[in-house]
């Protein structure tokens, strides 16, 4: 079974390791992204590097119009979707004093922007006609996969950093509860917890210490595993860090 | 001391309970809701039959600027606030196909009315002219507090209550990381679990087992006491909960 | 209704200013500690200056027979035992090397010496003929208050500190256990975090600033609260911190 | 590489799954457990149908000499242990009233036995001459891999199951301090939450349903990937679960 996964809020780190992993493994893969010139090129590396498929897909995930066309253009190209990674997150590093405006925006990237991305996805995941009976596959019973990207500040809200804190606790309810509504119908829903800096090309360039920070390929090896858990064995919630981290 | 505390988000159950309470302690109390006609016998009410004054301060605390004029109300009546109790909560009882315009409003009345009420409330217990110094006073030390109501969902995603579940989860993530922030300014920021039903008058009408239901006047012990709390030993979450609770 | 309180682990920090402040509010205490010269002390200046009684029962906790022997002294001053505190902890601060003789010492002073009292207790607590009944009685319905003072090293695994985290998480275990076990036979279990150091006289002698460790005496008002809640609305976990502490 | 595992506690449920897998991947696998016949066989089994070597080695893991000895038999047939997995767990299940006898003993196989193995796993782990260097490896870096298997009552006390809560309870509290005290050292300590029954022989003749049993081969996946993981992207805690468990 050739599986479609979107990836919700690709940048060149986290998120574009997923997409490449993703691929590797034989997915096709949507990327979903505001602005449309690093997905567009990714997805470009990814036809031609992968034995998976890509198809960039520009939207502001705040907006469910946008959201609806993007999966559109997803499904046209790579057909009804079976995985999704909400990996958007946007907040600005404001304490007690932030403006309510940046706030929201913290709460509409994050959870609203998941949940326009999940309605999207489950109403492929739910259709009957897909997935579940084949019996000669090993994803058997399994009709899809939602992940969430959490952080340190969705476990322990983060001294100064109120719209994040606020906006990361609700994308973790969010997993919890959909993961219970969900599971029996058989779609696996789980929050990863990444605790501490990733190297993304910035954090490098800025001068970053790569044994002090978690290497987005590593992190995706985990993210792959959680999509190929059998359903007998599904994980909720996992946390990533690096060796030396202080937590 | 006369303390000021605004409960924000009054209604006939623990909203009332907590408003008569601090009124019995001697507190002069701030009554936000939507709707007025509540809040404004109330308000006669505890001005009658209390030590504390009440005022009644109708507001969306979806609306900054509605919650600015409202703190502007209470501190004209009543002085500058002391005690700030974030108790709106407003949430359909809807799963992963729950309306995205309702989902969003729970986020505003939970997290986005909870930073408007607070900012104000900050606006006052952070003014420099006020409170810390006086040594005679048992309170000596600290400029205010914070209380938001929380409840199961808010440490465990609920099955089927998705946007209750990410308001609330939101909701302590804020209350975590203005504790981290506040406390040593002197502000002390808590959290209360509310595990199981009310026995608000509508429960009671409706036939509720005040032997499973939580009493709000035994809530508002709970509240009192956080309030009351010396600042060398502030309670940042407790949970409360029937005795017959299942959990 | 004069309460008999044991307090089980009782030095000149925090034990002492449970004993006193539960003395004060008229309950007769029971002081439970390894060595006698300290307990005798306290029971001889409660009793003159608090309208409480006291009495030493100086016992090994980790030893059954003797914790049947000291609540046999208490008993026999004071009458059935209606409230517990196990607060007796003892652990070397050594990691991954600890001597194992160490490690199981740490686990019969916590949950060991935890269950021998607890069990004690109990067997008052659940006498038929006590206490539920009395219409009159504020307490109406409460059997019995069992409280477990615990640590971060209850909730957080502490490095460097094996034994001591492995004894806080298993009390937390007992704690959460026994009160679903409990609960709706009107006992309420109780278990504190304590989040920092305290200001015991040794503390404060060693030049501990008084501002960063918790006030034995307010630490006891929050015991004190969860002695007196109703059992419509009880806690099962508080956490308390000084207002400066980072966490 | 080949790897060295020992899993503490094998029965013919999860242990002999993570036996077999391991050996499957290529590690050699010692086989601890109380009683010889069962990891004899499985040894056998093991030796003969997969890549990796296994030896039986039948210790009481409460007793610190007989840890040592048979670590001392998987040295001498395998060399030096890369993976430790602590498996074993025994408690009845009691209440309040447990027999002190039953709730030591259950603290005895959970906490102590844990130490016991993992104290003699360290002690090659911690060799300087071993695995670090290794710049060709894949696992370069890791010297070593611990991992707790805990349960739903470590991270929730279990109504009537006190013994069993304080014994899980505490050995996740030693996984998160060594985990902290361990990483940098470059030794991964992880704890598995499972949640549910495991479809055990055993569990599956008394009329078990597999469809709401964990599948202990799906399981074991997850060990094996706890084992893979680059050390800048660590997971300390995964939970794992039947997609249809009601949690």
């Amino acid at each position: 079974m050739t599986r479609t996964a979107v990836i919700a809020g690709v940048g060149p780190g986290l998120g574009a390791s997923l997409a490449r992993r993703f691929a590797a493994e034989g997915c096709d893969v949507g990327l979903l992204a505001r602005t449309a010139s690093f997905v567009e090129g990714l997805a470009s590396e990814i036809g031609t590097e992968y034995p998976g498929d890509a198809v960039a897909a520009p939207a502001d995930i705040t907006d469910r119009e946008a959201v609806a066309e993007a999966f559109g253009t997803v499904r046209e190209a790579l057909g009804p979707v079976d995985v999704l990674v909400n990996h958007a997150s946007g907040a600005t590093w404001d304490g007690a004093d932030i403006d309510p405006a940046d706030f929201r925006q913290s709460l509409e990237v994050g959870p609203v922007g998941s949940l326009h991305c999940t309605q999207e996805a489950l109403a492929d995941m739910r259709d009957g006609d897909r997935g579940v009976e084949g019996g000669e596959d090993e994803h058997e019973g399994t009709r899809g996969t939602v992940i969430f990207t959490g952080a340190t500040s969705a476990v322990r809200g983060r001294d100064g950093a109120l719209g994040f804190s606020a906006a990361k606790f609700s994308v973790r309810g969010m997993a919890e509860s959909l993961a219970r509504e969900l599971g029996p119908e058989g779609i696996h829903v789980a929050h990863v917890v990444i605790d501490g800096g990733i190297a993304t090309p910035a954090a490098l360039e800025a001068g970053g210490d790569p044994e002090e920070l978690l290497d987005p390929d590593a992190i995706a090896d985990s993210y792959w595993h959680l999509v190929e858990q059998d359903r007998s064995s599904w994980t909720l919630e996992l946390d990533v860090r690096p060796h030396v981290e202080e937590f």
